[in-house]
């Protein structure tokens, strides 16, 4: 019985593991000291649960705005703690699903992980899960309350799991009592200036007199914009300036990469 | 007919032990005198039940924070009053079931009780069985109609029963009228620093010195989060030092305590 | 085809009979003038509906707090006037039926009204009927609009029907119009220190000294909340105390009566 | 075709002829110039649909308090029109129907008035047959469209056709845009004093001497309220007197049918 | 299959001219020089979309209060413009339907217009098409978008197709978006005194004398108010004048149409 | 199998072309500097998703009034792309479809351009697509969350998409989070009169001393009521003189011009 349960597993943390994957597509840098701050203390956790005996479910929420790293960070520490399973839920495999198979999903990947001695379960943009909209609002309560169970419910004797939530909606969280289902909760915050520089040194497209400049200018932008943002600056104004960048051969032109930014940050 | 009865009644009691034991995994330890006079109160209401004539039906509301231990509180008394029929009626055995669905388990519960000559009935987590929620607000009227006729309907003669509800949420059970619907009300409250020392001393592992400043940063917590902040300080700053501190053989270090008290209580 | 009819009514009834009975489990005592006073206004309906002519439809509403009194008072009058056909129409038969099966159920009592010659038809706790919540308010409006249609339909000729409603939610009534479809609305109010005191020296529970004293902090008290307070305090203090005090031998202590009085007042 | 038409009709009509009765169970007696005056001006309307050209359909409103014999007169209208086709259309033929068959069955009604050459079509209670509370307020909106379009759409050639609605909700009539749909709007009043005493000069049942006491008593009450409070007030203060007044032998006591009207006008 | 596409249309058509003619029983009388501005602008639209190259669609929307003529204006543009296909969508004609069969009848209208070169496509009474109603609002959103794309969407090549919306609750339109979706509105007013002197002295129903007060008395009245009063005051007190005075041989009493006129503006 | 893959999505090409020339159907000519720049910046989007590495998803919204040629503009970005895989998503091709029909759609075309290296999407209008209304407002939130997930999911590897989304309600977008979901945001502007002048002089309808009052007048109108507004005027004021104008024999008569100006923007 327990090679049947293994095998049931087996292929979800198979396919899964890619899914973590995606999550981080660009690799990993250093983001700073508060990044790294929280990936120590959520590792401390994975610790915890390990060795648990009286808290075989503990819960942590990383929540920050939109783009700042939360969800490749809690792939990280899914990969990081080599559990055998390691499982992300997410909305994008559950596109057009009804309410109720969204939460039977939800369920399965909880009772799986029952099976399993140690399980992390990734919650991947809970507002998504939920169909938050700010409108109303308006978002799905069936899956919340399964949430919210799920959450306080403890695993079988035994049995030990984490669970990370990631969300840029803490506020609707709050509301709805989903936080306050979270033992701890960590802010992935945006970059600061000399975090933005060091990840524009790791990517080498400014010239030495320029960096300062633009790390400045991207105080207080999250790391995904960032990202966005180096790529359209290093087309050129003409396009087709790329490949040279990233070789190497040429640096971004800082008028153009300002001209970039506004684009992004037009009407914000 | 009475042999049948029984038979019906006998496993579903086999089973609720089970669960009621799952409210107290951590066994129980003294809290404090406010808890220790609830508990009291309702083994009196125990009692009343027990030898009543006019009052079939006694009905007991245990109301307070979010972690302050009323389902544990609930299952204790539950599983001291030796009654044939103690069952304890939950959100978490009701997952992804429709509303009509979870009616019809919560009448069960109470027509299997009808059937045995003293019961307790255990309502957990009242506004999660009602699928509560407070934007809206939301919640199943359908299920909260059904509990407000059973919280008044009287068994059939010479049959008894205790129905006690648990809540986090009691100005919601207020304002749809189920708070009424009880005769008692208490209120479990979160730990003050006398309790939280009490607690501290059994579990002993502060030192002697810093027991005193733990217990005062302790004023005012529900116990679950006592528990959940000991087992993460016990890890230490590296993780891998719980062992030693279970085992008595070293004590937490009262800063890094702190700093687990920190993550905890960041954003409240 | 009378006899039929007669046949189909004749079950109605006796099942109704314990219905009725049910509502006033610890039989009847005096609760002072006003509830007296409602008593003979209502039999006096009672009496127009046997002998009228030109309005074969009476309809009359109590209210009044919760645990008044008011189903109690309403079956005594569906018994005491003798009628072939009374019933009582409660949620408490009808729990988890939907709206419109709970509608058919309410019509159907009505045409077999019809049938008789002299029927009364209680609708208890007619806010529970229409599955009433303050919070929205949310209500079954199907049901509302039935009620209201049953309320001023007359019956066949020659057929006469007093209908009486009760409810502890007048003001929902009022605001839905159903009110407004009842001729007359009496108010059953809580006891006053003299009712109250009346009622306890029947139940000769307290000594000669003390009746006065409880009896003042009775005042304002349904008669149902009286009833549920004297059960806990003839326990004593630390139970098995009811006994002695049933059969006359002991008394309540006013000091213990004061500490329930607290549990069962106190967040009001 | 023309016979087969007709057949179709015949039937309806005749079971109509009862309906209309209903609504004047007590026969009709003058209730002031007020009434009268009404009554004249509808029934020119009547005579001009008998003899039109140019506008096939007339629509006519009676809006007034509750009870005030908003539903007789219409019903009056019809049964002296002496037209072919009188149909009453009221909520309590269609109790517990789906709005959609409501809706269904009010078009049939106005499509078999379409094959008579004159029809009268009596919409009684329109805010029942909406299923309106003021509570949202909540309404069908399905019938209400219905309504609309049928209250506009003109019978086919040849064809006349008058609609007369009733309502005592004709604030809630006028926001839906219905009332707009009448051509002609009439308020049918509650009884003066004087319209009062000559109701009960006919009834016969005051003494001369209270005769103007008890009509100015009932100034501003609808003729509904009056007969009930009568015939409370005939059965006397201990029931059984109802026969003796009505066969003129004795007369109501004045004092006891005030007790009665502050039954009646209690919480009002 | 250009016949076969003929076939389809021409019982449309056919059917079609009956329902435009409805739109205007009473035949067309002139109304004023702001009506007739209107048709001349909405006439030379008409001439646009039959020699369009760029502007394939061209939708022109009359607003206006309640009687004022709008669908008979826009049947007679229909009438007058002489396009092989001429459509009018009305609530009658679709009374009990669900929205999206409603929403299917009106998207055939439109494939229907499609295949002839010349189409104009009437919706009458947007408001009720849309299932408006002021409570809420409520209205149908499935239909309200289906004509704000129907709206926009061009016809195929070679095919131009004119739409003419009328309504009376443009403020609503506004609101939904849908006014905005047409090119051009136009308002249809109410008439003014010397319009309404104009109607009077064609319909030759009040002598030279009164003409005047009569008119004067009729501004701001809408065409279809005008006809429903004249009608009635044609009875005369007495009921039975119509004929005489159609007949021209007797003219309206100017005290009994002030009368009339109260009857129909009482509660305005 | 790319041979397959290729097939089904070669038709859907071919399908696409004539829908994204329909949003063109008067050609293109400049509409002023604004107009060129948000062109250029988008060519470099998609030069930027032919050349990309680390961001295989580029998305881009374009924003601005009713009218000013957003759709116009993403269909020539789409065409002037030359990838192998463009498509439109608009709501005309979805008229009466469920919610969760469009959702599979919308889907549909996501997964056929995950299989092309290179592809663009078009969501044209999204508040059509989102059935958006303002009254409420209501949106179809199922379909708003289909599109947030899928703006933010990765193509698979290899693969790389450019979403350009269309909207005049950027407001309601802002407020259910879909502007956020996109990187970059153009605001597609009306025209100035230096703008207007310029397509004027292309059009050729006005005589030389005209041509500076007619271009003011159009200050600040979107290039659809341009041209809307440009063929009235070339009917004549008696209809009939299009020809002569569009054959550069006659100019428009400017206070013709001022006169249709009038009808378009009355009661704005
Ligand atoms: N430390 C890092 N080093 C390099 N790239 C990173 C890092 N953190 C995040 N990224 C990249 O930044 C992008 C955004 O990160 P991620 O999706 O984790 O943010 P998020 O906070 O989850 O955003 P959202 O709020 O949209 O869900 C991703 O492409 C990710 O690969
Ligand atoms: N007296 C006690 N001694 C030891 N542990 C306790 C005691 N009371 C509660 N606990 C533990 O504290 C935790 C929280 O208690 P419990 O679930 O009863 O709280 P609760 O008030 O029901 O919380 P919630 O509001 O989340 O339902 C449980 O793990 C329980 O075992
Ligand atoms: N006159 C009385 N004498 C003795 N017991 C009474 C009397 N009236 C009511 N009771 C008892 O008091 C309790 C409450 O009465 P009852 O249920 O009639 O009140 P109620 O007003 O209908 O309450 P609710 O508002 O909850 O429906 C019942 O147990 C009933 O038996
Ligand atoms: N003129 C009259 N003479 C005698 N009885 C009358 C007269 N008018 C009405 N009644 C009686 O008064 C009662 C109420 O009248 P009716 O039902 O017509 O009032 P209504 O205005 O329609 O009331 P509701 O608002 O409840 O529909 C009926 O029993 C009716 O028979
Ligand atoms: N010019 C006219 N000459 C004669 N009769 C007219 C004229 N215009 C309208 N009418 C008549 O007036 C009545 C109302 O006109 P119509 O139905 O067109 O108004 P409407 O504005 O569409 O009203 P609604 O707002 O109710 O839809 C109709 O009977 C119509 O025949
Ligand atoms: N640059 C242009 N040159 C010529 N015609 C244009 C140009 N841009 C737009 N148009 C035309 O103007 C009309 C409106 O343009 P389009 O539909 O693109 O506007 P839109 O902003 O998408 O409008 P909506 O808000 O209604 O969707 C179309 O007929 C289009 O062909
Ligand atoms: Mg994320
Ligand atoms: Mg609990
Ligand atoms: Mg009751
Ligand atoms: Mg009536
Ligand atoms: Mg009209
Ligand atoms: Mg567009």
């Amino acid at each position: 019985d327990f090679l049947n349960a293994l095998q049931e597993i087996v292929p979800a943390f198979g396919a899964s593991t890619d899914d973590l994957e995606r999550c981080r597509v660009n690799g990993m840098v250093e983001c700073g000291n508060r990044h790294e701050h929280i990936y120590k203390r959520a590792m401390l956790l994975v610790e915890q649960v390990k060795v648990s005996r009286g808290s075989p479910l503990v819960t942590c929420l990383l929540e920050g705005p939109s783009g700042s790293g939360k969800s490749a960070m809690a792939a990280t520490i899914g990969i990081d703690s080599d559990f055998p399973y390691v499982k992300i839920v997410s909305a994008e495999s559950m596109i057009g699903l009804s309410e109720s198979s969204k939460c039977a999903r939800i369920v399965k990947v909880f009772e799986d992980a029952y099976k399993s001695q140690l399980s992390i379960i990734i919650l991947d943009d809970i507002e998504r899960l939920l169909e938050y909209v700010a409108i109303g609002p308006r978002f799905s309560n069936i899956i919340s309350q399964t949430l919210m169970v799920l959450l306080k419910r403890l695993p079988p004797k035994g049995k030990n799991i984490m669970v990370i939530g990631t969300t840029s909606e803490v506020g609707f969280l709050d509301s709805v009592g989903i936080r306050d289902a979270f033992s701890v909760t960590y802010h992935v915050p945006t970059l600061k200036t000399e975090d933005a520089k060091k990840v524009l040194q790791l990517l080498n497209v400014f010239s030495e007199d320029d960096i300062d400049a633009a790390a400045e200018a991207l105080n207080d932008m999250p790391i995904k914009k960032l990202y966005v943002l180096i790529e359209m600056a290093a087309q050129g104004e003409r396009g087709g300036g790329a490949e040279a960048i990233y070789l190497g051969k040429e640096k971004i032109k800082i008028s153009h990469f300002y001209d970039c930014l506004q684009d992004i940050v037009r009407f914000y």
